[in-house]
């Protein structure tokens, strides 16, 4: 450990600096997922000033480096995530994004930043490194089914042991870590119902099959799939979120029932069997319902990221390891929270751990959630980022 | 005119009390739908003490008597019914019901003592009949599927021209009487759904398929068949009327789900091809539901009483000859009611007019509706009723 | 009646080629409702023409004339209603809609050139009316709350006995006429909903209050007042035509239960007493289950057109006049339909009689319903609207 | 332990037949809830048949017992419940049941069996106790509110620092245990709804407020607790479990709408405080639909058991007991069951642990579950549960 601290100690005012630089460089210039080509470059072209490193594309706009220690050991692979989002930025900073309607509102500029200085630092330790580690710089977490699974696809994980990601959070105030040894992310699915029944006039109903009615028992009827069908020990969320049908406005929007009725929505839940039978209990409860009616129905559900679930013994390691750099005050007990993460992909290939490094700072001001126009991150969450990474690093290579 | 004039002067006080005794006898002697044994055999052999009529049983507990006119024309049926309900009576009279929980609480005993006396008067007449006379004396008005078609099976329609009908009506005063030329009773049909779940556990909802919640949806879903699937114009009612599911108490009652449950209620309706046509919605909507929540059926529909719909030809002539009799401001239109009718199966076979004769006298207290066990009739209202039959006979007849 | 057949056979050939110019102007020039503009000016214009008439501009967009007949009599008003509607026309009549997006699709082209000719034929025959013929070309009735209401405002009908109309009607073949003495057209009106629940992630429902959910219960609840709340003797028609509610594309359509939804539609009946007691009846639901769950509403409802009810003695007058003008073959019962009609307003002020002439021909492919943008009309109903307005006249001033 | 191991020496087979015994002789003698005369008297006969306990009744039907240990110590309290069931046995044992209707069918017999014969042992082992043991009988575990909170109320738990108890489960093959360190048993509440409209004929349903459809809708709302309204982390059953509207049979039950209307239902979870929200949320929704429909309503919820929630360290030393007396691999994790205990009373007053003893035989055909006519217990379970209370015991009091 000695031999880490010292290396630590290699982790300079100056590296911040260019960090902070590259992560700024990032926020200014956010791609929208599987547009990274920039991105991209820009981290291709960082590493490859590193040295010591063999660089490849797994796909097109996706990088990954593998560093061999110099002696024989196990293989570990770190994530960082490199997309943006299509949301107009509404910040004062002077590194402001330039593309309009797209933002760096997730903090993945935090996370490539990181791990192009973990890995110039582990760059410089090659001798001191027991195995391989390899630094995956992935495409399109934002949107499903994410770039994860082209990564696994092209090889990434090919002879992984072990895989760590981490993720900041503008609502945890820096310095605060979190982690656990179970679930953190949902696995989930997202649907699209169409209701296919007969328009008419809303005077004449019976020359119709009115798709509006019979959508609203849709509805009605889904929600009893968490009510009755789930075990209540599991935790499982159905919602429909849209809901579409009729002309906005015109005599039309109040005399004409339309022929068809758009519904669409997400499932999520830890249980990733149960949740692959849910499909089947809402085709049945759709069918059922349409046909009791006359009417027909169009119905996908498409199966988004699988969960996150950390490994026991792993992330033990892992939280030993935070502990060791921060304190235990600083390291707590991480809450599974709703929103997919890709990352589960990687968990399929080789155990893991995933973790949380507070980014938020009340006193600054720096306080909106992920996604939010004014998100932000406190820029010393980066630093934490990357000591957390050596620390865990030393501590599952050995 | 001049000839019914004379016969009806025929129609003495002495008739009348012995019209009143008739009546008081049958309301003392209440007998069960399909069970009018006494009844029957006491209508068959006042009919005997006449002379001059034939008199035949089409069914066990029913009686046809034909009155042969001396000239040629053309046949006319005029039908009683004769059943009681099982309802226990609460009222004071000194002849009040001699079997416990049943009772003439619809005045079918009037309509027997009214159908007597002018089959009666009529008798003494019959040089001046031209055509023939038939007395229905039915059985089974009062459960479906009702003692008419059994009598229209046997024959006692075969070879009218033209059938009538009265009912007393205790809500409407003595003195006046109602007809229109349209429709006057529904066609109706009742029906029982049995909802077949899987039972267990309140705390297990997944393990059971909830035959509870099943059937609220069955109940909703029903109620759009009114108003989705129904022309606005049309006079439609769908009504569920029992649910029944679940113990009643102990533990039980509040813990487990029940297997089953039950429903049942009744459909009434003017258009009767519309009628038959809502069985088969309904069976469409029970399975869509429950086949959409992985549960069973069972529906049977037992189709009711057609509707009664009073020829307009005969029903102008009837209201006519009314109006004669009565004078026109005792003649009223009347609006169709909800409740079933059996005399609906006569008018398959022949066209006819049904009409009403007010019974009730608020002054006398006479204001119970029927069915209730306080119902009672204003005896003034026989006698009105045998006018009102023998100015319609002589009009129908010429 | 045998001077009303001289002033007809006054009624020439060429009278008839203006009425179709006339129409053929009007149609290629349509105006939406309440922005008749040059519609009116020509009407105005046209009218000045014909002399003897007393002209003036109720409203902005509308005209009305006078014909003081030299026989004191009655006064006897007749409408003809002159807007276009919002439909892209699709034929290839050389007098094609030149205005984009604006078309004749119902008829008022037609009823204008119609009540024109018949005022100037009239205008000739002054000295054989008594009383008072007032020419009401009406704006804006395609439109709630429609310009009748205006038209009465602005005093048309002070002084009137009696007010006639008519409707040309596609899908009746050319020839045929329809009235009946009772109601033609509902009352009706329209209503907007907006539920306000709480938005937020679908995957934790418990932090919304779920306006969707709440939403397709409004809906089904509201389908209960046809089915429960109304006499199934009345005709009554509750149509919910439009939901709106989340984002339409992107992770939020998917994700993000929406803070709000929109509903919309249409109630229609015949009874105007009871129209008017459903939206207390609406709300009391709406309240009910917002209330339910927490959520809130806005309820805004629009009351429409009255119901049109022909005056029975006018009505019997004007179909024994057209019986007489055409035969008793031609002239039909006509049944009520759905849709709204502002004449309705004109019969709060005085009694009379709205009726339908055919103008469509299967024949010569004028098969398309109103508001079809490949609407058309037999030019041919013209004269026959024109013929029928004469003998109405005659018949109703004597 | 050595000490510990000469006492459980002293458990001989003479005391075991006599635990037999007592067992058959209470299973022969079962007596309902509340009403535990008999059992009651024999057990505390029994107890002063040991000598050196000092007895009490803290209720009518209730024993209590303290041994005092001649060492100063903690204060462990152990409960066994000793009430029936009113089920009708349908076993062939020669020791079946003597009172129709009433059942030991939850192995209560057992339970009071195993504390009789625990107290015995440890009767004659003072010498060797620190501090004190409290053996409670407790009346009337199975009808909430149940016998536990009278006993506490009267004093049992005063000054008692620990307290355990076990049950019997007879679908758990016998020779194995299970105990976890939290939730074992939830809080519930029982409610009953009734729903009072205002009845009337099925054909008229304009006159009526219709219960039976409101209370689909109660139905349908009060599954959106759990689905809209619950955090999906947390686990909450509630269950409709019966309702009641409705004449049977005859006509009323076809034609008649109910006036009233009754639910009833559970609701079963572990988070107690959020189980307590949820009546004012059912009462929300109930009120809201039946305001909406115009109707009122009764709502009552009962509260129920609280969650039994074993203390981490008390389960963790009985745990360990339980290994060292039957081996790692005979002890597991037992898992939350949805059933309730009012063992959860003495939880409030101490922590403590309850533990399942397994009593189920497939071989010798002991396989129906708790509550069936036909339930029954492996005899040989009866001294497994003997030696885990002694080993616990000394486990627990050093």
């Amino acid at each position: 450990m000695t031999d880490t601290l010292e290396a630590l100690s290699g982790f300079t005012e100056q590296m911040k600096k260019e960090m902070v630089q590259w992560r700024r460089h990032l926020h200014a210039n956010p791609e929208l997922s599987f547009h990274e080509d920039k991105t991209s470059l820009f981290v291709y072209e960082t590493l490859q000033s590193f040295g010591s490193l063999e660089i490849t594309r797994p796909t097109k706009t996706s990088v990954m480096a593998r560093l061999i220690g110099s002696c024989p050991g196990k293989t570990l692979a770190i994530r960082a995530d490199m997309d943006a989002l299509p949301i107009q930025e509404e910040s004062s900073y002077d590194f402001i994004s330039k593309n309009p309607g797209v933002m760096h509102a997730c903090g993945h500029d935090g996370h490539t930043a990181i791990l192009l200085t973990t890995a110039k630092i582990l760059s410089g330790l090659k001798e001191q490194i027991n195995g391989e580690i390899r630094f995956i710089f992935q495409h399109a977490e934002e949107v499903p089914p994410g770039g994860a699974i082209q990564m696994v696809e092209a090889g990434v994980m090919d002879g992984v042991d072990m895989v760590i990601g981490l993720h900041l959070v503008s609502t945890m105030e820096v310095g605060n870590l979190a982690i656990n040894s179970g679930t953190l992310h949902p696995a989930l699915g997202n649907f699209d119902i169409k209701i296919m029944g007969k328009g008419g006039h809303g005077a004449s109903p019976h020359e119709t099959i009115d798709s509006l009615t019979i959508a609203a028992q849709v509805v009605t009827n889904l929600q009893q799939i968490v009510s009755r069908n789930i075990d209540p020990f599991e935790t499982v969320a159905l919602s429909i979120t849209k809901i579409h049908g009729g002309a906005f406005d015109g005599n039309a929007a109040y005399n004409v029932i339309p022929d068809t009725l758009e519904l669409g929505g997400t499932v999520r839940g830890f249980n990733e069997e149960l949740l692959d039978s849910i499909p089947a209990l809402m085709e049945r409860i759709i069918k059922g319902i349409t046909v009791a009616h006359g009417a027909a129905y169009q119905f996908s559900y498409k199966k988004g990221y699988r969960p996150v679930i950390n490994d026991h013994q792993i992330a033990a390691l892992v939280e030993e390891s935070l502990i060791e750099a921060f304190g235990a005050e600083a390291v707590h007990k991480a809450k599974p929270i709703m929103p997919g993460e890709d990352f589960s992909e990687y968990l399929q290939k080789a155990p893991g751990a995933y973790f949380y490094i507070g980014a938020g700072n009340q006193a600054k001001g720096i306080v909106y959630p992920h996604h939010h126009p004014r998100f932000a991150i406190d820029e010393d969450a980066l630093a934490i980022g990357v000591k957390a990474f050596l620390y865990a690093v030393f501590k599952l290579l050995g």
